[in-house]
């Protein structure tokens, strides 16, 4: 049997919305799209509200469901705690788990606040187990593609990043009140949407030692539910925009925006360097843009398919062109998470690399309150 | 327990294949993506070597294996058969299914022959049962919506078609002879491409009435192996085009080729009425390219981007613009097929609109063939 | 003095419509772009209209002016005689400037007939003048890459031509009639239109050996004029599309509209060899789409933009991207018309190339009319 | 005679360069394509060369020649200086124009110092003639529809700008040093690209209040001249980057670079407001792409392509699609100029815009060699 040769991994759930079911679908389809180095077990799902838990426990294949998330934790036959519940509860779950010296799953942002997200990474080296933050976006076999042609040298010297990560679903200035309009949910469009290009940008291009950002609340009250009359106060950024210095020696802009009308998953960036650009586009995830500088009237900016030609592609199709969806970069995440606790080598941001966005997320908020430049390791 | 009330479907599922992966993948997505009407059970998985078979059932979940098919197909518990083998054994076993009354899913093409084509359709009225052929591109949340432009008059009268399904992966006189280079096996680039395009023009805008064709084998020998000296004949197309006149008045062309370098998956089409016009390319399967007649100077083709505004979409995705993937397609098919099993109206291609596909196929040959034009219906 | 030692060239412009104007835009512009090898002189302007005539003359900066064609045909001074009226005075005037002696730049299309088209190919044999017909897409200095690339064998065997050009002026069922409605006035898709899309076909591709071809009128009246309540019979054809076979073994597909909502300029096609393929619109006409057969994962269509690479686009601009417009591809048209009067050896489209476009879209009314496969030899 | 009753307007234009031709071809194009309210008389082309000057003039159409520009400013026919002249030069022969009372057109930038710049508006205010700078990109049609969108409300209230103008002419570090390098000759990326950016922002959204910026010389050194081993030292910036709040309350970013490989004149913007976005690029300058935000699943980014229903395009061109080119910007620039003359109200960037546009270049400048924030009118 093959099962039996293969350790165990327990996996326990906790939260059932669309990260939830996201979480399971993406353990379902590592163990059926990839010969996994581990007997891949659902073993636990927890939500708040019981009926819940049990009914979506068996749609979705796990074994049992708890209502309190501290008995998931408990579980002694879970090893591996995925956390995809509201920001503000990331902190706790994951300082529990770790404290039970379970390896931690967890989506982003890492917490509410750059103390806590200290503490998590603080708690995380003490325990030595392995953890991993859900910046799903550069799992993306092009993204992989896109690293390797920026650290081979295939685009020479990197003199600049151009990142921004814009979508529209608060551009209504009707759109009510919600908890990601809190600073303390970490909330605006900088900790929601701004944390994955940052993700990206420090995948992409390493650290960055200094910023200088503008940050502006557009829409200073919201209904505060869908059609009120009564309004509630926004503290929290509509859109932010900062200049970025890399350690590598590039220059650029980083922009992110919830309001700019058009735009629905645009985390995008064209990085430059000396011998050509690439560039990506969310909204077209099995695209990117390739310019090689060549031959006068013979060159121009090239689209990439995806493809099998990138392993991670190959797993799910052998051929090219038939396209990956943002679910299966979810897969993608959960195999390359896989791979690690199975102590195989395997890249993916840790409670480390999180630490080190949310610095640099708080580096821009102190630098856009402030009106100068800040040095990210002053934060 | 939710379980209990709700009928069990026993999934049986012939090939192991990059489709019998694929149709494993869609049957666990379908179960964690939807409601279903069912108790689905993943049941028995064949292959016809038993340690492949036993393996991959343990990997995907199935809770049985066989080597033999005919003993899956007589399983009592399995109530639907899922065929993924290669083309000339889908008659077979399809027949041996629809003989036990199990319903059938079958890959396309349905048949090697017409002549097939024409019994499997005849045996499933006589069974009963639901069948349906993977035709997996018209479940497109994205196709969804432009047949009801189309149907609902959005686009006014349709007047004019045309589609092209290319890719490249024969481009390469040097690719060597497969078995998709043999007419017994329904090869060719019309065969094997084509008749997605065909699906999908039925599918949009009904049945084609007249037709006139050309085919062409650019390549009369390939290597028998990859490098090989030796050379074996080919008989099959490797491009094709055609003029075709629908029952709807509309005109218009339609080409595939297997060796057209660039494309990777380029099932496209542009339908046109007397008041816009729709354009799709599968190689960026979440767009729709749409255009409305409106005020000069400010109208232009616009890029609809697949969002929850669609149903289908929004079963996987809460957010616009993040993007579905092949694999997504096929879940979409499965869950299609699960509410016609449960006796819900559901739409999708089945066994007696497949021989319907194989007509028209069949005319675009003999038209082809003979260089005249062709009345379908006389196919 | 530079002029004394340059011979004249006396240029006898007949209209002042929109290609009158774009005429002497063309010629005032090859002056001041190139060295010519010529002393260019605008010396007379003809239009039915004597006030018209004189004042265009004066804007335009021609010498003098008739209201008599004839008049400037004899004119001893003119040596060139463009023509820029509509189509059914094409054939009288072009004879009257061959019988003259003069060279001729005449509008497309040549002629109203076949038979016209033949008579005056056979005119300017007996001349023996430089003739020059207005196919000026084929100027664009991308189209003269995308040729060099076909001939020089960079693309591999050619293998596949499809093309496309549709526009949506008539897209409206209210549009009412005019003379591009009438058959005797050469009006119709296919010829208003498609005849240019077969002149780039032939410029690019080379002969056609044999076409079949589907035609339909679909708003067989309109409005006699705009908002009328009387209507007017419409003869001709809407759209047409076609099956090509080139005697370079290549097939293909061709199609044209006057319907398909959306297109303004829509001359567009794909060409398709061994090693590769490349896509052109005009619509955008500043960049070819390339494609070259390369490493797996590394290779894409590329975006060439027009640049001084091309040595045609340098005349105009010594930077690249940053692009031509359509009155410049005039400009190049005359260039090579006054290269091929001076006697240095220039390509473009004479009598003789513009009758064998006609030859070949008469073998395609053939073909539409009598629903048979038709030899272009045989029209 | 319609020439007589027109007032005659005399041009003087220095330089017989790339602009100096470019010039010229708009003079004689704006005579052909417009009714023009003046009698327009290409009088007198200055170049130091006395034989290239000769030969220039004669080939452009110019009456008669001059070596020396100050002969050509005191030319009593001449009513209008055009000045296409190296940078260092714009100074003095504006100045000197504006002394004898002349209507001065200057190519960009309008001086090498912002010391300058002020002088000039203010020897233009006591000439009280008509001046305009050569910013002839924000005479594109489509540039002033955006300009319309935005002024009218259609997009809302505008929210943010992010603009980038890059090219790579310079991306080869082997590249060698020119006239462009020097500070002394308004040298550097910012000062080249970027001040037609910053009057495209002006010209669309108003005044900036504050800048924050960076700036960088990638390539501290480069070759003397093509293939040299000897170096030049470089100071001028290779890219620089800002922050900038704009008066009328958007935040956005500006980036401008002349390495950024693949780009070879990328003047793009988006201007997001609460109703829609709109989007441009110079490398595509007949489309504009526009989102309003619409109906779910029905709306998405348009592609508006030039047509006649913008009044200068169908000044060119009675049908939509047909595309103008660069040169053509050039012409409308001309002609809007001409309409100044004669005293009928015309947009475009005289003297006093221009000084607005170096003081912002300026306040970019002082931010990033500061690193801090600036106010603009500060400067």
């Amino acid at each position: 049997m093959r099962e039996s040769s293969l350790p165990d991994l327990g996996v326990g759930l906790i939260g059932t919305g669309f990260m939830g079911r996201s979480h399971a679908l993406a353990f379902h389809n590592a163990r059926t799209t990839f010969d996994l180095p581990v007997n891949l077990k659902l073993l636990a799902l927890a939500d708040a509200d019981p009926a819940r838990a049990a009914r979506c426990a068996t749609s979705w294949g796990f074994d049992r469901s708890y209502a309190d998330w501290q008995q998931l934790i408990s579980d002694p036959a879970v090893n591996l705690v995925a956390i995809t519940t509201p920001n503000h509860l990331h902190f706790p779950m994951a300082m529990a788990a770790l404290e039970a010296g379970k390896a931690v799953y967890c989506e982003k942002p890492l917490a509410v606040s750059l103390e806590q997200a200290r503490e998590m990474h603080s708690a995380a080296q003490s325990a030595g187990v392995v953890t991993r933050v859900g910046y799903n976006y550069q799992h993306n076999p092009l993204i992989g593609l896109a690293r390797e042609m920026i650290q081979s040298g295939e685009l020479g010297q990197i003199v600049s990043f151009q990142g921004e990560f814009s979508e529209d679903f608060m551009g209504n200035p009707q759109q009510p009140w919600s908890w990601r309009c809190e600073q303390a949910h970490a909330g605006g469009a900088l900790a929601d949407l701004g944390s994955h290009l940052l993700a990206m940008a420090r995948y992409l291009m390493g650290d960055v030692d200094a910023v200088c950002a503008d940050s502006q609340t557009v829409h200073a009250q919201r209904p505060a539910t869908q059609g009120s009359q009564a309004h509630r106060p926004i503290a929290v950024d509509d859109h932010t925009y900062a200049l970025l210095r890399f350690a590598n020696g590039a220059r650029g802009t980083f922009g992110t925006s919830w309001l700019k009308h058009g735009y629905k998953n645009h985390l995008s960036f064209e990085i430059s360097g000396t011998l050509g650009t690439l560039a990506f586009d969310q909204e077209r995830l099995n695209e990117l843009r390739l310019y090689r500088s060549g031959a006068p009237g013979r060159d121009g900016f090239q689209r990439i398919l995806a493809g099998p030609a990138q392993p991670e592609y190959a797993a799910f199709c052998p051929a090219p062109g038939h396209q990956l969806g943002y679910n299966e970069l979810k897969t993608l995440e959960v195999h390359a998470l896989i791979q690690a606790l199975a102590g195989n080598s395997s890249e993916g941001p840790d409670f480390a690399e999180a630490l080190e966005v949310e610095r640099l997320a708080t580096a821009i908020r102190v630098a856009a309150k402030e009106m100068r430049w800040v040095k990210v390791s002053d934060s």
